[in-house]
């Protein structure tokens, strides 16, 4: 089975930006321990200051489907969910790999 | 000084994409040692099928500018050309965090 990929841009409320990326890292690291979750990577952006870009790279679709009903993904769902108002899919991507240090 | 971060994409001759993806990897692989380079990750995609996606992470953006002026990458580039019918630059990052396995 391939793995999955996905690069998203999650757009935060004026003032949210900073709180939203500690909650995004919050869950990159609830997902340390789930092997199934290669990368969980955050970024902003200089060109768009409310926008948090995520990298993810699961062992499957499957995996990435059922991360989100995982009891701490759900509780940091309901908390981004209020400061975010706008969510945009990238790409979905099927990752091959390289060089992750 | 902040991370710099780049999420791109190549377009491949039509049956080239394969050979293009392990020139990318070839490309990671001789950055293992390269400590600036954190993350060089290479992905295809379904809904594309001549497209290859890299995701890079480099310390700061003069690592990621003098990794262009190496022996091993311009070799690699000059390799690559011969099969690239476009590039684009989808977005620009600042890298933050997260999990990387």
């Amino acid at each position: 089975m391939n793995k999955f990929g996905l690069f998203g841009k999650f757009i935060a409320k004026d003032g949210d930006r900073d709180k939203l990326v500690a909650i995004l890292l919050e869950a990159a690291a609830s997902m340390q321990s789930l092997e199934e979750c290669e990368i969980y990577h955050v970024s902003i952006s200089e060109d768009e200051p409310n926008a948090i870009f995520v990298y993810e790279v699961w062992s499957d679709q499957t995996a990435h489907q059922e991360s989100l009903s995982l009891e701490s993904t759900k509780k940091l769902i309901t908390h981004a969910k209020t400061m975010i108002t706008g969510m945009e899919r990238i790409s979905t991507l099927i990752p091959i790999g390289g060089k992750v240090s």
